[in-house]
Formats: structure tokens, C-alpha cells, sequence
């Protein structure tokens, strides 16, 4: 058994999760919205099931939704993307980050990663044989330091995973931070992937910028997308790459042996939805963007210190106000006395850990975050 | 970008495909059938896009497809195994086999194949750092020998990827034939990844013996199944491993970062499909079967040798009656000037490829075989 896999937990947001089921709590651990997403395009898809093909796709994703994808990024970030060679659809952006290191990594390559770090990163750069190299963003405001990144790269560098908007902070990188991390790149050959998955889920009228638009990175972007997160149907996994034609095509030699495809029938509802959702998507904004904030006062008003959030699902606490040095053990209480589920965002670090914030999923009806928040009042 | 991967053509399944529409061609490549799948498990599938939940299942999939899987294999298999411990849900198939060999292989593990091989099986077996050994199989009956097997065993041999009924050959294996594999393995630790996702496309009354019922390969067999083959929707990607507890839960570090889960309204269709449409089953055989005999006789009538296929959707042409000793070339020349896309059998092999093969999916349409065999004709 392969021990950088089997010597591995379960993910914590599936072990968050069946503990919620368990124990009936309210799941504010892994980020999954309770908006059912847009009924036109769930629509879209049951008719596609019912009278469209059920059989193979072509292997990088229905004509029409890479061409979807192609207008959405034309629209929303003014670039210009070739669908038949720079596109492709992956089975969720997990695969497409699982494709990108299995396809672009030898064994040895140096990867950079950011810490906190997204929980699947680490165990594909050390299964893809990659050596990972951290770079640890600070708070309060995660911002991108040049002579770090700097630090962090050698001639063996072959990648960079970075993710924006940032999981678990709730950082949306700005144009400035990524000319930075572009400047830092400037003498390097690493492919930047580029985890995007959460750009539409932005608040206060703060748009993401896209690697995609940014000058030393479009070149050497991977950009990782997600309709599952575009429209709050985190199941539906489907996700995209965006690639200039050579490394997509190394992506693809992995993607073909990773899944080959993706169902037909929720691939050509997501063209749909790129191609008349937009303002589903700005109202999706705006529905999110106040539960963030009732859920933020409702936490405050009970006397815990809730982080800023300019993106995602997710607010973070600051548990040292409270005196809590572990957070892990403070959810586990949280999930198994208080009756809800949080992350512990220790868990998004290989070392150097930050062990003071947990990690709330907002994105619930509102009388479930004011529930949750009765019950934390009740464990303080 | 990785040698292993990056290396690599497109899979021979997606370039004929893309030839096929390219050029018009009638595709009896790429295997994937005509008939639309059972409207009941299709209606199913809208129903819970609509009124169900998209958001992420379980990560080992929905308890209601892992309990209707145990009860599927109770009933045609006669087997007791635990909807808990021992199910996983795939997204499709191929992340079953590449979860397989990611949590099982250590880098220098040897993994014993038989030729003919699936192509995806040695890409995955070297991106995960295995050693492959052959066996290979002969014409014409492609029966398991014992002392083949042996000597393809090592101490170092970690796994043994079987697949029954096997593509591209259409031979289902007997349970003499699976005693066989039993006896060779009896001093080996070896894990057997049985790729049994033909299992119910089998012909003239043959049942299919899977690896689950059997003793000496039970305790040791990762049983892959397949929802797209089962159901004709090859497009689903609903895939699932069978196996015990210890191995299972290795397979799902892998899978938790490969895909982490696959759609829950497809799966719950899915689960659907297996409770209710046993018959649909037995009629898709009788359905095939009069496919098969249909295109076979056709061939024998304009002056093609079909070879024997006893399952899955293909039948293979002895070429070499014809003259014709390079497969590929004349698959080429087939899609190109006669307008019918095949799957040159050599692809299937490492090593000592039988080179007069050709395979034709005769998953179609009747008058779509019909005129596939017109244009045969007029290439002769
Ligand atoms: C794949 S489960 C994790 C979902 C998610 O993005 C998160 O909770 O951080
Ligand atoms: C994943 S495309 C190949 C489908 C298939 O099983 C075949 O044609 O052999």
C-alpha cells in the first residue's frame, strides 16, 4: 500500500461531515452551500439526460462548453482563450489539479506551495514525486511577499500551486499581489496552476483577477475552474483547465487515464449556464456576501472574533481571543457539544502550523447560521 | 512535463472518434452503444438534478448505491459483502483502476498485466512507479495458464490487473479459468484488480464468474464495475470498487484526491437502475447478442473472418485471411477510405503485438451495421 496515500487520514472535510451526519450538527465544516443553484440549469441537465446523449464525450469536454468557457472568460476577465487547444474538462477541479501535477511533475521537481494550503495538494505533489517548498503567507493580510516566493524556488522548481481567491482565508488576491508573484517568477520556467475555483464567489464588489489577464503569468498558467462552485452545485463535478496548447496537452495524456471524461448531460447544462447566468452569479454574490455578514455580527455579538472574508464560503475565527491554543481539539468539542461542524484550519498547514482559527462554512439558510451561532454562544 | 504521460499519443479511442466525426465515418471504434440506456434510471437521474441534492455525496458514495450494489451481487453473484467497508463509488471505471494503482503501488512494486492489455492500464501502471510483467494471452481461446502466471509472479508482485470479460477480445473467462488465476496466486500476496466492467454484457447464456465469488481471489480482489457499461450510458461515469475493508480504505486516500466524489443525482439513478432493472439487463444481452450475430454474419458474407465473442461490445477481424500483416495501417485506411473507424488490436499490446486484428463495436443500430458492412464490402 502505498504509503504517502494509505498512511494518510481521511480528508478532515469527510470526516467533518460524517461526524455532522452522525451526530445530527450543523454542518459548518465543509463548504457546500444550501442554495439548490440555478433551476434553469438544472433544468438544462435533465433535459440533456433525458433526451441528449449518455454516451462519451469527446475527452476534452463538449465543443460547446469549452466554447462557453472561452466567451465567459472574454466577458468576465477580457482575455482571449482558443477552445479547441486551450480548454479542457476535467471530472471537478480536483482531477484537474490531480492531472495537472500527474501530468507536468517528474519524480524529484521541485513544486511551491502556499501555506495554508488546500488539503489535496500536498499528497498529489508527493505522490507525482514532486518535492514540495513552502511559502507562508502571514496574517492579517495573507499578502504575497516577492523575496519569499524568490526563496522558495531553485532551477528545479517545475510548479506553482497557487490558490485564489485562498481556501481557508478568504483572501482574494489582489492585481498588485499577482504582478508580484509574476515578478518572482520572472527568471523561472514553473507552470503556475492556478487554482481559481472559488473567483466567482467574491464580495464587496471586489472582482478576482484571473492569472489568465496578468502579464509573466498567462503564459505559464494552468487555470483551474469549477462550475460546482460557480453555481453552488458542488456535486455536479465539473470542472475546467484554461492552458496555453502545450501544456494542455500534457494535462490531457493525464486526463485520459484519470477519468477520459465527463458526463455529457451536466457538461452542456454548465455551457448553458455560462452562456445566461451571469447575473444568477452577481446575485449569488450578493445572497452570500450577506450571510457572511449576518453570520459575522450574529459571532461577534456572542463574543467571538470572526476574520475578514472577501471570498469564498467561509469565515475564520480567531480562537486565541477565546484562549484556545488547538484548534483541532476545540472543534472536535464544537462538533461533538455544541452540535457544530467546523475545520480546523491547523489542518490546511504542513508545518509551522497555525493553531488559533477554525474555518465556518456561511453559505447555509440563515436560520441555520442563527442557530449556530446560539450554540456557540451556549459552549462559551 | 512527465515522460511517462506527456510521452504518450491520445488513447487510439478518442483519435478514432475524432477521425470518425472529422470525416462522416460510421465510428465502430471507440466502444459505446446507440441504445439511449433504460428511460426509467434516465428519469430517475432528471428527477434528482431537479428535486434532489447537488451538492457533495459521501465521499465512498451514497449509502443507498452502496447497499444497492451489495444487493446486486447477492443476486448474481451470490456474495455477502458489506455496504459500509467494502463499496466505493468511482467517477467511472477508469478512476476505479487509477485509484487502484495509486494507493496500492510503491514505486519499484511489479504489477502483472495480460496482453492483450486496456490502455490505460500501463500508463497508470508506470505513472504510479510499478514494474509491469506480461502475460500474454494466445489465440484463439485466450485462456489463463497457470504456469504463465507463475513465472510472471515475483516476491515484489503487488498486483495482478485482470480484466473479465476482456476487451478487446470478447473472451469471458470460466471459472475453471478463474480457479486457474487462484491456484497461480495461492503463494503470492498479490492484490487482484479485477476489471469485470463487461460483466454484463455476455452472451448465449454464459454467465459471468466474477472474481468475488471465488475462492483464493475474494480475499484479495479490487472488483471494478462500471454503471456506463451496464446501463449502455457510458457517458455517466459512475464506476464502483468492491473490496475488503484494508484494501478499500487504501484506495479511498487515492480516490479522495483523484475525484473525491462523483454526481449524487447520477448515483442515485444509478442505484435506482440496480434495483429495478434486472430484466433490462437480461434484454440488452438478447439485444446485443442478435448485434453480434448480425455483424458477424454480414463480415463472413462480403469476405472478413470474424473471431468468436462470447462478450462486451466488440468483435474482432482476423485480418490475415486478407492478406494484411499491419493492423493499424489498415484501420487507417479503413476510417480514411471506406468510412468506417475501427480499433487496430495491435494498440493493445507492449510487446509481441499480434498485428492482423482489427475490432469493431457492433453496439449500433442495425442499419448502421448494415451499411458498415456495404462499405467493408466495397473496400475489399
Ligand atoms: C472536496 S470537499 C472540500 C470542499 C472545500 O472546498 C472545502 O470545504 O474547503
Ligand atoms: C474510455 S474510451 C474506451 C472505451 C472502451 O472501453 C473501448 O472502446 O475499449
Amino acid at each position: 500500500h502505498n504509503p504517502i496515500l494509505a498512511g494518510l487520514p481521511v480528508t478532515v472535510f469527510e470526516r467533518m461531515s460524517a461526524l455532522a451526519r452522525e451526530t445530527g450538527a450543523i454542518n459548518l465544516g465543509q463548504g457546500f452551500p444550501d442554495d439548490p443553484g440555478p433551476l434553469a440549469v438544472r433544468k438544462k441537465a435533465a433535459e440533456a439526460v433525458l433526451e441528449g446523449s449518455n454516451q462519451y464525450p469527446p475527452m476534452l469536454g463538449l465543443a460547446e462548453l469549452r466554447r462557453a468557457i472561452v466567451e465567459h472568460y472574454a466577458r468576465w476577465q477580457g482575455v482571449s482563450l482558443d477552445a479547441e487547444r486551450e480548454v479542457m474538462v476535467t471530472s471537478g477541479a480536483t482531477e484537474a489539479i490531480a492531472a495537472s501535477l500527474f501530468g507536468l511533475i517528474e519524480p524529484g521537481d521541485e513544486v511551491v506551495l502556499f501555506q495554508p494550503i488546500y488539503d489535496a495538494y500536498l499528497p498529489l505533489v508527493r505522490r507525482a514525486g514532486g518535492v514540495p517548498r513552502f511559502v507562508t503567507l502571514r496574517p492579517p493580510d495573507w499578502r504575497l511577499d516577492e523575496a519569499a516566493i524568490r526563496a522558495a524556488l531553485s532551477p528545479r522548481t517545475k510548479a506553482v500551486l497557487f490558490n485564489n481567491p485562498l481556501n481557508p482565508t478568504g483572501t482574494v488576491f489582489s492585481r498588485e499581489d499577482l504582478e508580484t508573484l509574476a515578478r518572482a517568477l520572472a527568471d523561472s520556467d514553473a507552470v503556475l496552476i492556478a487554482d481559481e475555483v472559488w473567483e466567482h464567489v467574491t464580495f464587496d464588489g471586489g472582482a478576482h483577477v484571473s492569472a489568465l489577464g496578468v502579464e509573466g503569468l498567462a503564459d505559464r498558467a494552468v487555470k483551474i475552474g469549477s462550475a460546482g462552485k460557480i453555481f453552488s452545485m458542488t456535486g455536479w463535478k465539473v470542472g475546467f483547465v484554461c492552458a496555453p496548447p502545450d501544456i494542455l496537452s500534457t494535462l490531457a495524456r493525464a486526463h485520459q487515464f484519470l477519468t477520459f471524461t465527463t458526463p455529457p448531460n451536466l457538461q452542456s447544462a454548465v455551457a448553458f449556464g455560462l452562456a445566461q447566468e451571469d447575473e444568477w452569479i452577481m446575485d449569488m454574490r450578493a445572497r452570500l456576501e450577506a450571510k457572511r455578514d449576518r453570520f459575522s455580527a450574529g459571532l461577534t455579538a456572542v463574543g467571538f472574533a470572526p476574520l475578514p472574508s472577501a471570498g469564498t464560503y467561509f469565515v475564520n475565527v480567531d480562537l486565541s481571543a477565546l484562549g484556545v491554543a488547538d484548534d483541532a481539539a476545540f472543534c472536535e468539542r464544537l462538533v461533538r457539544e455544541a452540535g457544530v461542524a467546523s475545520i480546523p484550519v491547523s489542518t490546511f498547514y504542513a508545518e509551522d502550523a497555525v493553531t488559533t482559527v477554525a474555518r465556518f462554512c456561511f453559505a447555509k439558510e440563515d436560520a441555520t447560521l442563527d442557530e449556530a451561532v446560539r450554540r456557540l454562544e451556549a459552549l462559551r
